[in-house]
């Protein structure tokens, strides 16, 4: 056996599922959050992304992407979270759809008439229930009875670890970076994009 | 031309690339990444992870299951960032491989006798010359010409977007969840590790 | 009226409570905060500091400090967070005593067999009765009827602004710097330390 | 020798620190630097705050205010940091002012047009000479000859310990919150500001 066979058969694994993956994407679903980003980029309105561990690691590069599209993104969390009106987005990203900061935000947001999107494996989940729109993207397989995320980090509780653990995430990452191309496409964005870019780096050499 | 058509296309070039990206790996490089890693492990080492903007969360994604695996591991820039020894590990990410920040800190690391490791698209790259072990991972295909993060942050300058600016750390994190696959047969975890935290779950019950 | 009136007046009320709280201070819960910490640091035990919002930011700057006089210490909810086992230190800082993401983790602590120190000024709040030693800071005056801090931040709910508001973090910012100063010289600090890192000067220069 | 000692003498220094400092402080670039924000404010320009460290934190919390005020605050190297533009402000804190990280922000801001207020106790240094306004805080007094954060996190190079070394901290904190009242009585918030909180307590409930 070769010294790395693990390390290629795990690679080969998330490879295929993610491949897998897009027959199971639910497309009238995916087209609908596309329609409700668009609708907060032309009104202006806030979009706020909510997760924690690895899935706001994946959250936070979305969050990063937005903002280059002109999108007024936030991350729920860091030292600037600006507070949620209607009309506003939250996507609210948990595997199992039980985490209990994610859930808790997603209701608080909903309360205040913001439009919630759930991205999650489970969809009859508590975050899926509470949310306007359930995105699924499939992965999580198992999830632990304790869903408060820093009860379990002191308890030294974590999702089964790679590769199964870990496809959610990944599969979220593809398809929020898919989900940017899409909206590159209908914003009309990229050559004038980087024109911008280039001449903001003439201005400082 | 269906509604999500550049989703779809963006998704398919993303995984793709993933799959020609294994033929681009250098095993040797790999293996040896993974006898530092283990030499870490069995020795108490410390490792860092050193990354900004979206580099930076594939890395911090990366340290979250060092730790579940039971590495001494950190992140640079965290409140909690201890000093770094000889023998200690500096795993510095950077597509480009000229970030200032990631650079800096690897050029310190190695200066006290640390271990550089360096993950990048280019070989031959500021941050590839300081580093003890340059193991390549494809992706980055443009770069400004201002690698200050920060001083880019500020003037708005930013990778290519989505699909094309994004391939280095969406192949870098399946690239270390691989990794971590390997560790965990390495180290003979999984079952005896789950076994652990549903002990910890009955505890908290 | 002096054109940075409330500036003055504000700046002064602030000193005078910063004064007047040295009387209110339970020497005896301090002392015991400081054995424990101390504990911790000879048994080479885990200290982990829990806080959220400005709280947490003022737990953040104490446990740089602990890093600094070679404690293992920790804050909740960054990248590398470890699991607490029995004797593990955590420190729950929370004006209200009712933050609920602190007041679920201090429990969790608790349930394994964790010291738990909690900062607070209110004795009798929640996170007072979870603690095994409540060490009372002077400065919260009013607390609002939801305590879950993710959704205050969604509802743009905060505690009142200065002066007032702000007196706790403060006073716990000054009360964490002289609990450090008192390590430093139980721990036969300073000169020593400054000596080393002299010495890393050298080794970079 | 009471048990105590050192903390109670360490908390009396910082006071008489604190109070002392009054007296140091310069009105006159005090007041500017209030017309600046405000200006901001009535304007709807951005507000960057940079800062690394402890001073990082403490600029934080200044952040976190200004959000409440009804500014468009950010902090350099969170997840959402915008571009900035001629308008915008960068307040740069740094004791020693020669912070990298901060240096090079500062300056890649005042390249783009923005206004830069250095928050230092080093009048000639160099973030003091890139700066359109300096604000002395006083309270560093003595700096490494390294000056780059991360590679001083790495090397295990830190300001003095308590009390001396966090004077600067301190200082600002108390200076900024007391900034924040006077802004709150030049907007004319407060009472009004609380009414609003009151009413979103109701929707939630």
């Amino acid at each position: 056996m070769s010294e790395l066979s693990t390390f290629k058969s795990a690679y080969m694994e998330i490879v295929s599922f993610l491949r897998s993956a897009l027959d199971l994407f639910e497309m009238d679903a995916i087209a609908e959050f596309v329609r409700i980003l668009l609708d907060a980029h032309s009104k202006g309105n806030k979009v706020l992304v909510v997760g924690v561990g690895r899935s706001g690691l994946v959250a936070k590069a979305f969050a990063m992407r937005l903002v280059h599209l002109g999108f007024r993104a936030y991350v729920l969390g860091e030292t600037i979270t600006p507070s949620v009106q209607r009309g506003d987005v939250v996507i609210a990203v948990s595997g199992s759809g039980t985490t209990t900061v994610t859930v808790t935000a997603a209701d608080a947001a909903k309360k205040v008439g913001a439009t919630v999107v759930a991205i999650t494996s489970y969809k009859d989940s508590p975050l899926a229930k509470i949310a306007d729109l359930v995105v699924f993207v499939p992965g999580r397989t198992k999830t632990a009875r304790i869903d408060d995320y820093f009860a379990r980090q002191i308890l030294g509780i974590h999702e089964p670890l790679a590769p199964l653990g870990t496809l959610f995430e990944i599969t979220t990452m593809v398809f929020f970076d898919s989900i940017v191309a899409e909206l590159m496409r209908r914003l009309g964005k990229s050559e004038e994009d980087l024109k911008k870019v280039h001449a903001n780096i003439e201005v400082f050499s």
